[in-house]
């Protein structure tokens, strides 16, 4: 999962990037990146660390330009390096640099199809260079001095066409503009918006709609699937359907998980989609035992808060913040001669004892993914002198990897992953779990906005949308999932401290 | 405010400290540091920065040692110089190094002493130099090449006689123990424990009980006023009443604000403290406004997210996480030819539209202090279109400063002093401002130990317990702080990075 | 002036590399990188500093692969920023990345032509990046899937058809090789050199003969002017004569100061043609004053050492270490309020008093080129107590700038510019100045390769080789250095010390 | 070995401290620190590196005031830690700070007594921590709020009562002044000289004449054995001898190889000795063969170049820059899997072959220590084509560890220990060896002072001139350093990067 960010404005956009970055930040706290254009050059900082860390005033001063786009990355496994911070760039055809949100599903052929057909070379493991490539390619073969809006539509067209998967993308062509455009399914969101200022209207994209409100931009709308938005160096706005495919089956995670809950998502707002979780799940909940004995219900903080509300008032129950999250969470250092120990789930939580001790609780996550934490609060609440420990997820099981953009294990180590549901709840050593009904959830959703049928729920039910991720392809991430850790666990560079292997190098 | 760890264990205590920390981040975020303790050599690393960044593997593999001591350090005005950073040391008698919490209201009376009589130079402007150096001083009186208890108890009491203020304190002294002491009111808290393991029981002491709970210690106690503890290196406990004056007097500000909810100080538990303060708050809001139309209560984040719950339970209104707080905050750089510009609240809190349009809604602070902040979020909830916006503070008015310890700006600063709580309302631009009464909030606190008749309450009366805060001590305040603002608008140093200003000296 | 080096080897070469430019760091302290490429993938560090401070042991762990190439950077005006360290990179075609040493007089023509004839960004004023991108067009243009010995040839002639001015390149084109090519008039030097391995013959190509030495690899001789010299994957090496233009007129500075006086260049060595400069000096001298009352040669050290040697020897003086140098050169720091001061040469060089005192001195050194040190150095031997202060300079009057690659001053910095020798010496307060002859330094230099008819001389007659340098582009380099001047007061930026901007951004 | 330096001026003295230090740096590479103090507050700066690495314009702001002293650290075996930078601070009594050149031989006796009766902790390994220390407890003792000039003259006689070894010491008294003194057999060197200027006298402290120099500063004189030198606030010079021993026997070593020539100490010229001893080196050579077939002296650059020019023109034969030093040297790196290699000499010198080509060499270097490095030299002499190759030492075989801070290898390592010269000559692989005999090396100092009777010559002749060096000590030496060798080989912390550990831990 990653954010993303582009502005068009009639002064520096630096400071703005840098706080929009900020606010995207529970996006990606792995890396950070701003490049800006000023008179045919490129400015850019990009590094490990959250952006805070990431942009000191020395940078600052460089990324001069009214134009810029941003990205944070998030950890994905073996993707760590510095090296594979965004943006990418590369100089041939303009000079075009670009970030994305989402993964690519054909990247192994269209490595292959750059090598073999275009000559380029692509450094990185990073699909984003493989876009960045395939779209510049596509701009090179117009072979235009000054390419048009339709050009790079044409591109972009190009683009869809050749590449398959969930991606939502930003770039910026030296000394002609800003382009963002989205899969043909909407899969990952971004959104645009404008700003009128001294000087003419100034335009934004951003992965969600709050980064636009906290910079006092106006959301105009999402991109539509397909559709790319472009704005010219004069500062005018160009858009187009860019795909023969336009269907919106946004992902339903970033509903569930990912996203700000103040974020508006193809119309639907995070934080109501939230709330009808909570009260679908309550419904499920009076269905399932009228009777329950639910004394108290705490959420596990902080993405299940609204449900937990909602899905408490709805079943007329106590809420309780029991469990206390502590914002600062540290390492755990390896000593010469020791072994890695499994940082205990008391490093991120710790509870309220009064709430629990005598109580049937309930306690109430987003949803449920490898399950070992589950597993450690609820011995938490169990220590705490809890009764009962119910457990309520407010998506359905996870039971499947996710193939666009979100970073989830594969398949074998997701706790749901061919166990039934009161498996997992052994397993977990719930005194009874609950999950929600994948209905519910999409109900959650669709009724934020009616005009949208399906949503992109593969790792609840194993669909994958673009119809072109076969088994082959999923077990070959399980195989390259397990070679990572064993790399990883082999050695890895500390570069975190100033040193910079720049230059698309893969160091991992 | 800081905080501040010591454990003896039998083995090495660097992760623990580190952790410790984390647990403890909540009470300083500026700087950070670890002594640790090994066959008569103290190892160090302390620097300015959150604890995550402070220690790295190269600085963990040093501190070694299965004694040590850890310090979190608030950024108080003026005084973010990395060479306040703590532990401080000296190396006469024994080698010593301290940690503290608090403040000592006479420490120019005492740097003059120990430059006079006991020949002492303190390098810094920092308060626990000088309390070391006492320490330190009354250690060395008594000439003893192996002190015992007794004598470190000794050297105690005189440190209560000679220093005047709120303080917690723990220190190593090489070769002999770690020592922990709480100054005769109580008015800084500080808590200690043991676990049993094999080589004997190990201790620990910190700021707050939940350290403790996260390390797997068991809470024994808080240190009384005026008590010592003294862990001696065959890891034997000494305790020791080492004041006349012995009254316990807690600061009521831990609770209101500065506590995590989940530690239990003086023997009452910050969590059901809070939830009783909405109690009151909501029932004087009925008294007052019996017929009141708020539809929605919704808190400031995170700190008043207890009280609003239990105050809209109380009023029977609903209860919404309207403002969602970035997690993540940025600065603002300033630019050659720019301005200093204002980080408007907009980076730190979101509105929920939803739970704003065409309600009377309630908003909860734990406290109002400047103002400023208060009236930017009134400003968003209006413009989020809310009907009436009413102002709860879980604290009565803040009207005069804090000598013990909590940063607090001086009485000019706050928007409470000389002025009504009409004037505040209208100030803040609320329809309706209620703040709590000061007998509620000490209620609040008594109702969790009885045993306490006094709290230190003195930012709300003005009234100082150590009984020696003349006029002219807090004019001096007010003095020093506008010179210290004068002071960092013409310069700072930006040691970050890296550089590393150590020894004791003073760079603001 | 810079230093370059390629290395095609059967291990990994990344110790080798950074060896070999440290060998080669007299040519060039601001900044250092290294390319290596393994397994289709380049590895790069660059940043500024010496080698020793670039190169940690983290960056020596990615700098993996059996073939790469490596550099290092002259300070010149206006050019101190990061991302101007070389090698630079293309991703298209192939992965490209190329280092030189050298200046090319049409960049701006060129970065014209590849804007909009080829499209390509050329996002620095590095006119590295622009060579680069010119040999990376002509490849591209072949479309080639796997390009044979002969297309890079063919791209080379285009380079040498489109780039006017002084060039030594070394390249790597990635999966295919390592490519090293020389401008038509040989004006800057590039050496290549093979070493029997078990695994088969390696190859190497550097700046200077001695590098080879220190490697042990063998040198089979210079690459001729406008030839090219090609190693594929498989370890093969070809080369071809790719310039219809081609005649040696090697830079004659080489000599005079820049090369070390144990490399061998166009089969002359550096060390003997010193020994002739100061041979030839010392005859002018006794041919000009028979009857001179020099009483002691002393040099100016360390360039003019060897001259100095000679010309003692032949004039039957004494010879004598009458100034030390400094090794280790510190900053003036500028503090607020402060004006920056000189740094007095007194920091650089110390007198032996007793080698001046009451003596006729002969100072000697390589040249003359700003003129103010040499007057510091005479006032400073006056203070030692000399009698006469005399100064000879082992080469001609500097007089015009140099455009091919030596970091000379513009001609109205150059005291010699529109000086008589009279005016020089009386502007430097030597009691006699002498110059050595044009004629004269040519054939110290001539005497080691009789086949050699021109030098490079520009500095000294204003000739430059290429026949294309005009008035106008005097004048343009005049006006860009006063300039640069101007913008390097108004602000800098550090980034020494851990920040990096990467990706071909200019800071400047 | 070390060098130190103190100032005293009307205005900040940080640039000239600095500039000092660059003069200084050839006594140590390995760490830099400076402290000043203005208005009672000491400002540090101390990190491992060179001067001009240590030291930012963030550092040098700090610096202020009109006084300060600091220090280069030469990195001896096991000592490499940050933590033993100097300048070293104690607070009791008055804050004092000190650094020190040379080496205390009865250490552990000090820090015993320091422990046992001072009650004073000594945190690290270093000698000028107990140094510090004991000088501190002496002034301590006196308890005097005001100490006057003869109050500390009283601590520096007790200093030295309580000191053995060789020492050269310069402190600043926190409010009072600067002190510097000297062992009383005046082994370690250290001179003082003023400088007047507006506002009053100024004056400086430091290793070499050469510091005072640059800095504009006349030589006042040395420091005699056992006096000491106090400059008050007031800016008053005090000067008193403190020792009841008080005889000049400087260590013969700085002329040999350890100061700059430019150098004079004790009243000899540096580089008038080393002439000198080129001198009795021809006419050894001359006695003991006559009809020697030397063709050309070539010296082992940089030290020996002074001795082996007066040696050439004494012999009639020509002398010759025949070898070539490196001036940038790197490292090498040890990659994962991979044994440590030797770095060739290759690395640092290079052989000019016409200069060897079937000739009969005299190489001459300053002394033989280990003689690996001599072998190499004369290997790279065969292979360079030489007929014949002699080898010439300017001092005596080595054959004994220095005590008195000059980092000399143990016994054990030295080529000269238990070897006839006859063996060594055959172990470094020469056709003929040749040492200075120890008179002709003491003559040569002599000559430059007739009043200094007798030199510290021990790593020739094995007598420590303090007459306490047991043979239990020397063994010490020699098991410790073994053991130091070990513990480096197990792992050490790589500090350089911005890392620090300060306060006087031991990282070794």
């Amino acid at each position: 999962m990653c954010g993303i960010v582009g502005i068009v404005a009639n002064n520096n956009v630096n400071q703005e990037l840098y706080d929009a970055l900020t606010v995207l930040q529970h996006r990606g706290q792995d890396a950070a990146g701003i490049v800006t254009s000023e008179n045919g050059v490129f400015n850019q900082r990009k590094a490990n660390g959250l952006v805070r860390d990431v942009f000191r005033t020395r940078h600052m001063r460089v990324l001069t330009g009214n134009t810029g786009i941003g990205h944070v990355r998030y950890p994905t496994a073996g993707s760590s390096s510095p090296a594979l911070a965004q943006p990418f760039y590369v100089n041939s055809p303009y000079g075009i640099t670009l970030a994305h949100n989402g993964n690519l599903t054909n990247v192994n052929q269209l490595k292959e199809e750059l090598f073999r057909e275009d000559l380029r070379h692509v450094n990185t493991t990073s699909d984003s260079e493989v876009l960045l490539n395939v779209f510049a390619n596509e701009l090179q073969r117009l072979g235009k001095l000054r390419p048009t809006a339709d050009d790079i539509f044409s591109a972009v067209e190009a683009v869809h066409r050749r590449c398959r998967g969930g991606y939502a993308v930003v770039a910026m062509i030296s000394g002609y503009g800003l382009v963002s455009f989205r899969d043909p399914y909407g899969v990952r969101p971004v959104v645009f918006g404008e700003r009128e200022a001294a000087g003419g209207t100034e335009y934004m994209v951003a992965s969600e709609s709050v980064a636009l409100d906290v910079a006092g931009f106006k959301v105009t709308r999402d991109i539509a699937p397909g559709e790319a938005v472009y704005v010219d160096q004069e500062g005018t706005l160009h858009t187009k359907q860019c795909s023969e495919i336009s269907e919106n089956v946004p992902c339903i995670f970033e509903h569930v998980y990912f996203a700000r809950p103040d974020s508006i998502m193809d119309g639907i707002s995070v934080y109501k989609t939230r709330k009808r979780m909570g009260q679908h799940l309550a419904e499920k909940i009076l269905r399932e035992r009228p009777d329950h004995d639910i004394d108290v219900v705490i959420p596990i903080p902080d993405t299940s808060r609204v449900s937990a509300q909602q899905l408490a008032y709805t079943l007329g129950a106590k809420f309780r913040e029991g469990l206390m999250k502590n914002r600062y969470i540290g390492r755990t250092f390896i000593m010469p001669g020791q072994q890695m120990r499994e940082k205990s789930v008391r490093q991120k939580l710790n509870a309220i004892g009064l709430e629990f001790a005598g109580k049937n609780v309930l306690l109430v996550d987003d949803s449920i993914v490898r399950g070992t934490t589950c597993h450690q609060i609820i011995d938490m609440a169990r220590e705490a002198g809890a009764n009962k420990v119910y457990f309520a997820s407010a998506a359905p099981a996870v039971k499947y990897p996710n193939v666009y953009g979100i970073d989830m294990p594969v398949a074998s180590e997701l706790i749901a992953h061919g166990r039934t549901d009161d498996e997992v709840c052994e397993k977990i050593g719930a005194d009874w779990l609950i999950y929600q009904d994948l209905e519910d959830l999409v109900l959650s959703c669709h009724d934020g906005n009616t005009d949208i049928e399906r949503f992109e729920c593969s790792v609840f039910n194993g669909e994958y949308v673009t119809g072109d991720v076969s088994q082959e392809y999923l077990d070959g991430l399980e195989s390259a999932r397990s070679d990572d850790t064993k790399t990883k666990s082999e050695g890895s560079i500390d570069t975190a401290d100033g040193s910079f292997v720049d230059l698309y190098n893969d160091v991992s």
